[in-house]
């Protein structure tokens, strides 16, 4: 552990969800970038008040409903995600029938090693986008995060990439995926693209999702098509919006 | 570089700024804490639209009166302050002719050497807190934080301690100094804490702080006194918080 963090600190949960993460550097899984790109998130999850807020609840239910109708839902998986919910993801990977693929925005062959190694230690069956599996090119993506799976991203339908950079979901968004992500910031251009946004912290989520989706087996089809029907993610994000300034304005 | 920045990206300065705190860290200056902590300063300078606002030119400029008119004033220096504006945090020290101190919150003997060496390359005549310079313990913090240098911050009555930590920036005020700060979140403990809060990133802050007390030298001391009396924290934080309410406002 990095420092000892007592109970009573005002941080407390926040500054353990943050030893994860550092942990998850120390064991090569988690880029520098990623380190600061945590610490954005936690400013805005801060400013929701580091609670599952109705907004978000609403845009999980609706993100459970689209994997659970998907021919080919996949769950993305970069160093930040397999650092914080390792289990949880694997856990959500097996409810939702879809397979892990890991997608990395600085992919490095020692940082891959890594995340194969720590996925495989809690467990993980199969995780696409590495080693011996085969890849393809997605047309829309510069640099080296256009490598997808062949069995994965590639031929999804629906992709689950929390915690995703802005060029590569609109890149996966105009290669006509269905896009669910998961981002504290309501304004970020990921949050603004994507099809449906979770603004929460992905600790949150992701175990939230797994029991969402056993007990949506139990809905009609029609109940599910309901809710997917009355979700709007740009009337949901302006929710979130408002949360948010609401918050700020109590506390000033 | 870690990443090449074209100039079209939308975060194009963010990111160079970002480039330098992860070359601080490359460099051993920078703890891992520290990465995470810039992000929630990049979130809350998105937040105050990346420029140096009103209510930031106004605390800037009461810090700069607080400081010419110091008995000992002590500029504090963290990894991220040496790692982001080295150069400039030097000139500021000449300009109010206060000495520089370093103060980690994570403080390593090999943090300690390399600070030293970096500050010593980027021509630093004299930095307090160091090897051999004789250092005495505040009363009012624990941890190695409460280490202070028995030339500098122990007998300073007015301390510039920018991107601080809330535990050390309630020890100092206790202690009876008076405490200038540069945070860009105007609701941290630090913010709500100090005499002074500058909300700004610590890059703008400091070179305009060098330009601000070289006018004010030609002064009368009436007019600087002036300065000081009219300045109120608390309505300035206030104004910071406004300011960010609007912006969000305006983007939502």
């Amino acid at each position: 552990m990095l420092i000892e963090v007592p109970d009573s600190h005002p941080r407390a949960q926040s500054l353990r969800i943050r030893e994860k993460l550092i942990d998850g550097f120390d064991k090569g899984l988690v880029a520098k970038a990623g380190l600061i790109a945590h610490g954005r998130g936690e400013c805005f999850d801060y400013l929701i008040g580091e609670k599952t807020q109705i907004f978000a609840e609403n845009a999980t239910e609706t993100a459970c409903v689209m994997l659970l109708l998907a021919q080919h839902p996949v769950l993305s998986l970069n160093g930040n995600v397999a650092s914080l919910c390792p289990d949880e993801i694997i856990e959500l990977g097996k409810v939702a029938e879809a397979p892990l693929e890991i997608n990395l925005f600085y992919r490095t062959k020692e940082r891959e090693d890594a995340l194969l190694k720590h996925m495989q230690e809690h467990g993980a069956q199969k995780v696409l986008g590495l080693g011996n599996d085969e890849t393809v090119q997605i047309e829309e993506l510069q640099s080296k995060r256009r490598i997808v799976s062949k069995r994965g991203i590639f031929i999804a339908d629906v992709v689950f990439v929390p915690l995703e950079d802005g060029d590569r979901t609109e890149a996966l968004v105009a290669s006509g995926k269905k896009v669910i992500t998961v981002d504290l910031n309501p304004l970020s251009r990921t949050a603004q693209k994507a099809q449906i946004t979770i603004v929460d912290n992905i600790v949150r989520t992701v175990p939230l999702m797994t029991q969402m989706i056993k007990e949506m087996k139990n809905y009609p089809q029609k109940k599910l098509r309901e809710i997917l029907t009355n979700f709007d993610n740009k009337k949901n994000l302006q929710a979130a919006l408002h949360f948010i300034l609401q918050r700020l304005k109590e506390l000033s």
